[in-house]
């Protein structure tokens, strides 16, 4: 193989050349992480699970209005248990929201998803506002709800678990709340954790899941069957998109089975690859704290002759955190992600990293896996440009820090952040909302329906004013041909 | 004087009652600061601000539209100086710009600032938003730019002073940049300070402000004077809202000179308190450093009997860190704002805090002003309670983290937002507003009408839902009638 | 009173002086603390004390040797009981411990005190060192121990009372270990909370101690019946001075008594004031956490016009925190201590700060007692001299950062020595030592009679090099004359 | 092959066996690090040096004394240019040494290395006390010196170079300082540093090396041409032992040269394995900053089932960091480190790890070397060894935080270390000692002849009682035999 590091990349980073030891500008800290080499394929993919959704939207939960006001609505119990019973929101007595003027949030509330617009813009998409309704479904003394965890760690999940608790508790006063253990798995499980405030009180101060977690494990009727027989009636599910896709199925279970149970899921992800809602909790955590490793980078790279940093930062799919920290240091020459194709060399061929690299999924038998690491593997390659080509060694620092980042306890801002999350879902469960999940547009929290988080993934959009801020900070080449951009 | 601590704080604290050791509970933690004596007139002050502000928009920067659709727009160079030749963004030929789809905004974007809407809403006020646009009205070469910054320190200054040199050096090839040094007062001094991107590299990993600050010293007609005699013709001024209020001042002046000079107002606040933006810039990081304080108060009360641990937080009138500060940890009691009026004792005459306790703002001759910090005065006020009513001793400990707080560099999320507010300011410069200021509306960066930030002060609005989350989460007493919320 | 700033003050900081603006360096960020008023009287007491000690040490504990070997001994529980049946040490079974050659620590082991010598010095004083010896005087399962805190807050107080628990039950297998609460008061509680290595398994990650405290309350005679009554024959005393004091007496009452119980004592300061021992626990992590106050009072000087920056740190009586903080930052100009007097002004009387200033300890009946703080009261001293003296106003910021310092967890370095103390501890009370402390004596841990470690505080030594470093590193004046040093 | 964890491991973590996922307990997070595969080798070798060393020192620099005192003396250059002119130290003019008593350390004045003794152990080796001296064989104006740094990062770096300037100029009047950059290999560069206390103010608070480093590149005697063609006098070299054999070869050719030039060394090394001294410079802060890489590991074991997390800490041959974090954390299973060898499996042939891994330091031509790191290799070692051998599957996290510790600044433990062993190295070089390096012995500062701090490297002793207390903690076997200890 004959690849070498294409010349853009060292136009972005003159100084890689060989150089006098002196000039202390030898520094490239590119931040990147895993790529996304089938972007055509996945692109096409989206396309369609679109149009799928346009098409149920419009049957079922769409409301198209006049002058073009849509509400993406969420499912109600009522939908398919019409008489089912309500009562008064116990809120109404509690002295905290009994003086708020606007204690309860109108049915008609709506957040509005596009806000930049021009005066003739027709309204657009809506989604219900997230808030306590005047009318709850459920009686405080008769719920029973469970809280489970899936998926990876990512900061602030704790947190979640712990509001969503007091917020029953404190707001409903419901004390019977149920913890499944390790994920979905943890519905065929015998054991339980019993959860209220006191055994949660300080798990928002660790890192990690208070419940344990696990990937998969996903049986849906095996889960109905569960909650059923364990009398549960509400129903919180922390997880990724893979785990809100499984939340949805429940919901459709209980909906088919006819039963008055609520499921509300909360997005977890710490890569931010959300759609729809403004960014997932933790992820602010991770680009402050990606912030050390980058730091390290740069030292490494600036104490030695022709030195490189290099951090892999996560987001398998899509590059907001190695992005947001990015911009948030002023350290990084250049930062490569998963949306943005790069290749190594201008050949022939123009080869692309994707062509180059073994698949980072495909395992070889004797588990040497770990060659597959786009970051491991990238330093290799640039090491070898620079040693074939330019007959020069450089001293390069790669630097994971992946596992220190996510396992760390939450950050202020995403203490406030897990909190609105926990009481949006607790307001909304309680109101008989089902086969939602919550989260901020725009800022203001609203209740959207489980498949508009699933069906497509949040990427930065290289023709967009964040990526172009980026390229403007780092000097970097944008990697993209005019012609890419169609 | 017979003052005491009225019931509803102790309703809110009950263990604080004479209690056996072993209860570990006798904690109360009130986070709160500086009270708001006089709500009454300074309400009065504000509808009257208000109603000056409503004709003001009506007659000259108000676009009304037939669907209620209504553009609080910003000045422009050429509403006075109608010829000013303009050019094409240099941006056109960045790399880095070229590739985005949209690199540049549409003249008509507008920025929502209602988004919680039911069907039939007008559309309401808009804002101007925020970015690059096609044409400018400065050549880069003829750009003589001076940065200043006024008022208190805020974590984030550096990283503002930083972004607007990077910015206007990288994306507009600006090289003529002043620092103006110590406030408004600097305009007057025969020194300033030449910025580079080199010179300001590394100044955003230190708090405090590069170009040093001080309060007061505008003398609007010196300092347009000063502008004119050194050739400037972009001013960034970095301050609160009596900054930008003689900000305005000096774009009034310009116009009046009929002079090309855009002036553009970067608000600082660490308290939040900025009318219509959605946050002001360092309060992310004080709402995080402010946990360390509310920590050590929370272990002090903890590990001795009877105790009670008080900090004193920043905003004289408005307490949007001590309610987020709040929400973020989990460990506090009671949270006092200046918003919300209290009472220590329900006696006759209902006796507020106001009327007993000398003026915060008054100064005796002999110096002595330092009992009358409200923090020190409520410690003791509490204290006096215990002993004399109670008959039992406290144990209290008062925190006072002021300027541990606004001192600390910016974190990752204040960095980017920095970066943003900077850059959204120097696209509006170059594209010849002028009189304006940024800042986040719903997300949005926005171009918006200094006035609109200056004529009121944001507050805490104890009528709305995140006080109402904050009482459901500290459990405390609303400390407000019915009556009073008319 | 005419007090002004003394001009030795101002040869330390001459960019106090009226100064053009843009010099940056007129800074001046005294880290001081509360002043020793009357160091004469004290000196002349501590003489008379240590004459006491020696004379008792000669009679009872002290080992005279031919060659100048003086081993100040610790008191053994067969000095009263000398039939008491001993055992082997149950560590000679453990794994851990048996493949260690010196699992042991001899009966002759001694640690030097003075090791800086000449070859014909005398050997001088020794300390037993500390460790398991092969005999034990307690059955594991016949230990009933108890853990008790007093006096101020800490860092790695709970790590102690981990360790403690986990050594003995580790170590030696001790299953019945109870937590005094409350400090010396918690004795005549009726409660008292059962320690085991679970209930302590995360104590150390927060600050505060877990058991409590309270100052004073201690009654010898009430205490030991206590003991007695509860079955208790091991004590672990972790407090400061007056609590080691209190510590003597208890064991004196014990052996009075003929008791078969060993009272251990944990010198417990964060001041370092603690006299043999190299250092006591906490104090790194102090020194460490004022870092962010001096670095938070810099930025605030550095930032205005005249800025001046106070740091208050801890130390009533000592100034090590303040020594070794200024010395750990390098943005400190002048460090005034209590062992060190120093004089506002230059007049008639050679005016000392003791005399001007009302006595900190006092209090009025009103209780405005913190009028008299010394750090306000300097901070309005220098303020006076400037605008009085100098015509001139300078900036002022002060900060007291006592809590927040103390009641933070302590760091890895006081991790490891907190758990080194309390295995020590735990070894000298299973091998019967009683009446002793623990402590490094030149990095080497040893038992220390407690008498030695109460009998004096360790004070800065203004004559020793490491107060010269000191003042070599801020440039500052030695505020001593020649004559004062005899 | 047919490796499997041997059982020691396990019995040290039982909870690993296949269990209920209820458990919490499944944590197993071994810090470890690279092995030593060679120890008896390496021991013989050691005992070689040892042999060679007390020859030369019993012929040079050695002095015993009759009643066993030694003291291992270092080289001064009146040894071989014994009509060097002396000057007074100008420190007796500066007002902060003027008043200390004792300024000047006396010529006699030894540091004791054994300090654990019984009343008739012989005095032993003792150490030239560090300090300044009544006598310099500079004068301050003619002093031209220089600073190099080498080998790896190591927090305090900074610290070091700053504080050596600032000791020259400050104490001694130095003004010429030159900065050597890029280890040894920058003196055949053309471009050296100028260094005043105003370049290097700021240092201490970045991490790295302000003057860069590098490995290797030494040539003595092109060494020596160019600092007698540079005309310096004075060269402080801060590297490891490979650096500091560098020293002593470049003292040894200077003294060959009959040079009237100070060779002073300043010994850096993360690991803590420099002989002879307490503790190098950095050592305290990589302690403190493992501690991140630890807690996430634990997080990450913690929150999934069957979790184990790894984290691979510092230490080629010696395995201090590895030790000290264990000891500061208390949530670690099991720490492996080069000193104790360890097998997979107990089979027919008590397979070492040695022999089943290939060597660390091989790399195959195709560069793959990264497999053989030997965290990622036992990494996967365990797993296969739970999949094949008990058939069930873990969860492994494994963490390399060696770059984001070794590019941190020092924390203010280290600071002041740097500080004191930065003077000493001055007031040494003054003195006219040369081929000396600094450091505490037994906590008090001394100069050390170069020779024994490289001819031997600090390692863990096994049988020593620091490792049995860790053994204690975290309850794993000591994976050594009574016949391995002999």
């Amino acid at each position: 193989m004959d690849l070498s590091i294409h010349s853009p990349l060292l136009r972005s980073s003159p100084s890689l050349s060989p150089c006098p030891f002196n000039s202390k500008n030898t520094t490239l800290n590119p931040v990147f992480h895993s790529l996304n080499f089938d972007s055509r394929n996945f692109q096409r993919k989206l396309l369609v699970s679109r149009q799928n959704q346009r098409i149920r939207a419009q049957v079922s939960d769409q409301i198209v209005n006049d002058h073009g006001f849509v509400l993406e609505d969420v499912p109600h119990l009522t939908n398919f248990l019409p008489d089912l019973p309500s009562y008064p929101n116990p809120l109404q007595k509690s002295q905290a929201y009994a003086i708020v003027k606007k204690t309860f949030v109108s049915s008609e509330d709506a957040v509005a998803q596009n806000i930049v617009i021009q005066k003739d813009t027709p309204r657009g998409v809506h989604f219900r506002r997230a808030g306590p309704r005047e009318k709850v479904y459920f009686k405080s003394d008769e719920v029973r709800a469970c809280i489970v965890t899936c998926g990876g760690l990512c900061p602030g999940i704790n947190t979640v678990i712990r509001e969503i608790v007091c917020g029953l508790n404190y707001m409903y006063g419901v004390d019977n709340i149920l913890g499944i253990e390790g994920g979905y798995r943890g519905f065929y499980s015998r054991n339980t954790t019993t959860l209220t405030p006191k055994v949660v009180n300080d798990i928002h101060k660790r890192g990690g899941t208070f419940l344990c977690t696990s990937r998969g494990g996903h049986d849906t009727n095996k889960i109905v069957d569960n909650i059923q027989d364990r009398g549960i009636n509400q129903v919180y599910i922390i997880g990724g998109d893979g785990t809100q896709r499984g939340a949805a199925l429940i919901y459709k279970e209980v909906e088919k089975r006819g039963l008055p149970i609520a499921v509300a899921g909360i997005p977890k992800t710490i890569d931010n690859d959300i759609a729809v809602i403004d960014k997932s909790f933790g992820f602010d955590t991770a680009v402050e704290e990606a912030q050390r490793a980058i730091n390290a980078a740069h030292v490494e790279a600036e104490s030695v002759e022709n030195g490189v940093g290099i951090v892999k930062l996560m987001g398998r799919y899509s590059g907001f955190i190695a992005m947001f920290a990015t911009l948030a240091s002023r350290d990084v020459d250049c930062c490569l992600i998963p949306e943005s194709p790069f290749y190594l060399e201008e050949g022939a061929g123009q080869e692309y990293v994707a062509q180059n690299m073994p698949g980072v999924d495909e395992k070889d038998a004797s588990g040497n896996r770990l060659l597959l690491d786009i970051g491991l593997w990238l330093t290799q390659k640039i090491k070898d440009h620079f040693s074939e080509v330019r007959k020069m060694t450089i001293n390069m620092k790669y630097i994971d820090p992946t596992y220190m980042i996510r396992a760390i306890p939450s950050n202020a801002s995403d203490n406030i952040y897990c909190t609105l999350l926990a009481q949006s879902a607790v307001h909304g469960a309680m109101a008989g909302y089902t086969g939602f999940t919550v989260g901020p547009v725009n800022s203001k929290h609203a209740y959207i329906p489980i498949a508009h988080v699933t069906e497509a993934t949040k990427k930065v959009k290289l023709t967009d004013r964040m990526w172009a801020r980026l390229l403007a900070s780092t000097n970097q080449p944008s990697f993209l041909n005019r012609s890419d951009n169609s």
